[in-house]
């Protein structure tokens, strides 16, 4: 049978986060679910707002089946729509329109979107900041894109500015930022994103046209210590953002969030039109309906960010007793841990041997490091703790 | 600003059908919605069976949230899929697994994955039967295949084998079906289907490749006097069905359906692969997970088609007996109206100045007719038929 070699490639490389998932049940069923410390996937533990489930069966009783159920128009409901305008505008002084968003199904729909209407042959590489969500690069590689990549500032997992100009070039379409990041933690500051801006808007004009920054925020409202988040179209008007309410409201598998087309990008409507085209194109169109009037009730609300604050303290905390190097994580819920020794895949592995799971950084682009996603039970991190220190101990 | 061309095309193109669909609401303020007669979108108008709703509700709260809006695995919930093996093994006499199916967001959806799992540079050519739904050309687009149209067979709206036959060559990589039919409401018959499955299977042998079947067929429950529809799966080995829940139960916003890939397929493993991985390609990945489970409680009940076949009754008998030709329908909400004249284009304006909204078949890739969808309410029918009468009677 003729098959895509490169779809099948996709769909047989088995993820390694959901490969030590899977390893991580096995496990337990072996020896107990208490024995075993699984920091492999960042599925929001913290449930959803009640308003969430509670909004859905107020839809349900109100309105009729064909209007609940039935197709919205396809860039989505327009009563929706405003709502979201209306409430960041309420949070962040902005003046978004209804008319500036598409809903989509979520984060990956939203990027698969932008891509496909911004990439052209002739200008087709896009920037990734190390570390970043892996499945950047099987987007790009959909809409035609090299996927470039600009190494970590291991410092503050900040920005390498000076790596970042290097890495920009004619061919360069759109810069992907994520923040607060998923690996690390770490959200930009506002200070980052104005330099961002500045080398932006420089790059455009040497380059003749305008570099698009792509703002993948899913963790927005997932920050501590009162940190606030730079809300980036404020700050470079070439900006489109991709949002979903996975995490903030943990439905990760409800696939509803939007991507934002503000009225200051250059040629707003014709933009706005090829995010429209590409949606069609991949099949999207009409974001599940139900969910949409859902976020439209009860967006900018959050799930209680404080368990995931409180499971921060506890695991940065520990780490940071036992020895371990680690950035303090002011957001999301990922902990980047600098390994032991040299050899990244061999201290995975020696963590998975005490039945500790943790991912490698090498896949966010960023060797040297693993992912601790800490949206877990708070036990479970209370448990891990003296099985971080044998860990520790045995590099001694 | 650089976007692509295809997709702006694409996204300010507008849809003939929801331009129609606008012009009719317009006129609705203007006249009254009961002076209107809006043919032109196919959204159901029977509700979702009550079983949908009470699903939802018992399942928010009989389970935990975070199970209930959180992550299933990439092809979709284990449990759900196997519900929807045992229903179809149940009524079609099948012997589907789990592992067959792929959930989607949906029709277009499936379709997009299909393509793109199954079409390469080399073999880039997608059969569709005219008539046929418009986006086969974007979505085959997508997945960068020429879309080959073969012309419809206008006595039964069955095949053209001989227009088929000539249409197949060494790059053809599927052919699409869809029974029954949107916009003709055709079904094909057992004979259709079984000719159809001996010229694939000569084709196949004579280009060396397996040519694949792929049956879109969201309608495939809503077939009126006790018809059956073949299940194409029994008939070509090669078959992929590209199924959605939103006609059957009235989901159509809920973007929920699936791809099935069944054991007999030529190298099965590495076609689901390829399936996996254009859906990850693609950004969909885990179907939207509330309406997962709730299509794996309700699957195989449907809305209540009584009321379109009433509706087709209406319709049907109001227009022969003016003195209009078409071809019963058999399925599906939609009427393929042959038209007066000789200018397709000119009836439609013509039918619109008596705000009579009906959908140019040329789009369908069969002009000289016009699409009635009448997922309608039944007293606009009756009061459309002096209209019908009236436009009739300009052509005399």
């Amino acid at each position: 049978m003729i098959i895509s070699d490169r779809m099948y490639a996709l769909g047989s490389a088995r993820s390694v986060i959901r490969e030590l998932f899977e390893y991580g049940n096995m496990r337990a069923a072996q020896v107990g679910r208490q024995n075993i410390y699984d920091y492999s996937l960042g599925n929001p533990a913290v449930p959803s707002p009640g308003s969430v489930n509670e909004t859905i069966k107020d839809i349900l009783d109100s309105q009729p089946s064909i209007a609940v159920h039935g197709y919205t128009s396809a860039q989505g409901d327009a009563g929706v729509r405003q709502a979201i305008a209306d409430d960041l505008n309420k949070r962040f002084g902005t003046a978004f329109g209804r008319d500036d968003f598409y809903m989509t199904c979520g984060a990956a729909a939203s990027l698969a979107i932008c891509l496909g209407a911004l990439v052209t042959p002739e200008c087709d590489e896009v920037i990734a900041i190390a570390p970043f969500f892996p499945e950047y690069g099987v987007f790009a590689g959909n809409a035609g894109a090299k996927l470039v990549v600009v190494p970590a500032d291991t410092t503050a997992f900040q920005i390498d500015f000076k790596a970042l100009e290097a890495a920009i070039g004619p061919k360069t379409r759109a810069v992907i930022i994520n923040s607060p990041n998923n690996p690390s933690g770490a959200v930009y500051s506002e200070e980052t994103i104005m330099k961002l801006a500045l080398l932006l808007a420089r790059k455009s004009a040497e380059t003749g046209h305008a570099i698009v920054l792509i703002s993948d925020e899913p963790y927005r409202e997932i920050v501590y210590d009162g940190l606030e988040v730079p809300f980036v179209t404020k700050y470079y008007k070439n900006t489109l953002v991709c949002y979903s309410y996975s995490k903030s409201i943990s439905l990760p598998g409800e696939r509803i969030g939007y991507v934002l087309v503000p009225q200051e990008v250059e040629d707003h409507d014709r933009v706005y039109a090829a995010v429209c085209g590409a949606g069609r194109s991949l099949g999207y169109v009409c974001a599940p309906s139900l969910m949409q009037k859902v976020v439209g009730r009860v967006t900018g609300q959050t799930s209680d960010i404080d368990e995931y604050r409180k499971n921060r303290d506890l695991l940065y905390g520990g780490l940071k007793e036992i020895g371990y190097e680690c950035v303090k994580p002011q957001g999301a819920f990922y902990l980047f841990l600098k390994i032991l020794g040299d050899d990244t895949e061999a201290f995975c592995e020696r963590a998975k041997a005490l039945d500790l799971l943790v991912v490698n950084g090498t896949g966010f682009g960023c060797p040297g490091y693993v992912r601790l996603a800490y949206c877990v039970d708070y036990d479970m991190i209370e448990r891990s703790l003296p099985v971080f220190r044998k860990l520790y101990d045995s590099y001694k």
